[in-house]
């Protein structure tokens, strides 16, 4: 995703173009913008961390409009996981994980929390970025959305 | 995959609109249409059992144009994954598996490649088909993406 915005930057920077018009970029006018795209992004990856190794939740305000305001949330995020130890998430597979949803929970066993929930919701965001970025004309590629196998 | 398909061609039968211009949408000219994600999500399903089960590849012509001949395209995919028994498949985390590539082989473990390549590209195309008909005005929300949760 970084890698994703860096490329955005870099090409608004060089056809002159507002990075906003492309932080701001939606699919259609219902849906939610670039920005939005990595805050939930941020959000599955920070949450499904949190719920499998029960941690405290660590709320962070959606207030990014910059690639750089993004890449700090990415990088907080990133910053976060990284510091849960190992054991928090292991052998969590058949726990209880309770998501809280407006009208109420969802419960999952850790396994199937991240291999039904996690993982598409964390895809979904990835890609509609990506698509976002790719639509507006910034040269990305598969590659870049596999992160540089 | 499938409901969503279903929702785009209710759609374009209730606005009288012309399905093929639905499954060959594109969101950037030089991006694969709606029905190359399909061909490429049920691709990646069936390629990644196929290589972590040693079995042998099943080739499926790029051909579909409908929703009728996508929606048979994604049976004939799962029906194949349904036939791998399990056997095949478990235990194999650790086995080496090798990706053919135009410009070589890319090796990994089975682990590695079922988290680094297929999930990624599985929901890369799932999403993107979504975004396809979502930004063609279909009315699908992340619950359709997310299979009814």
């Amino acid at each position: 995703m970084s890698a994703l915005l860096d490329k955005g930057a870099a090409f608004a920077a060089d056809k002159g173009i507002d990075p906003q018009a492309l932080t701001g970029a939606q699919l259609i006018e219902d849906m939610k913008p670039l920005t939005a795209q990595v805050q939930f992004a941020c959000d599955t990856a920070k949450g499904t961390v949190t719920r499998l190794g029960e941690l405290e939740p660590v709320a962070m305000a959606d207030t990014e409009q910059s690639f750089a305001e993004l890449q700090a949330r990415i990088a907080k995020t990133i910053a976060l996981l990284d510091a849960v130890p190992r054991e928090k998430i292991d052998g969590r597979e058949d726990a209880t994980v309770v998501l809280k949803v407006p009208d109420g929970e969802m419960p999952f066993t850790g396994r199937s929390h991240v291999l039904t929930f996690s993982l598409p919701n964390f895809y979904f965001h990835l890609t509609t970025a990506y698509a976002l970025l790719r639509q507006a004309g910034v040269p990305v590629g598969k590659l870049d959305y596999l992160g540089g196998m």
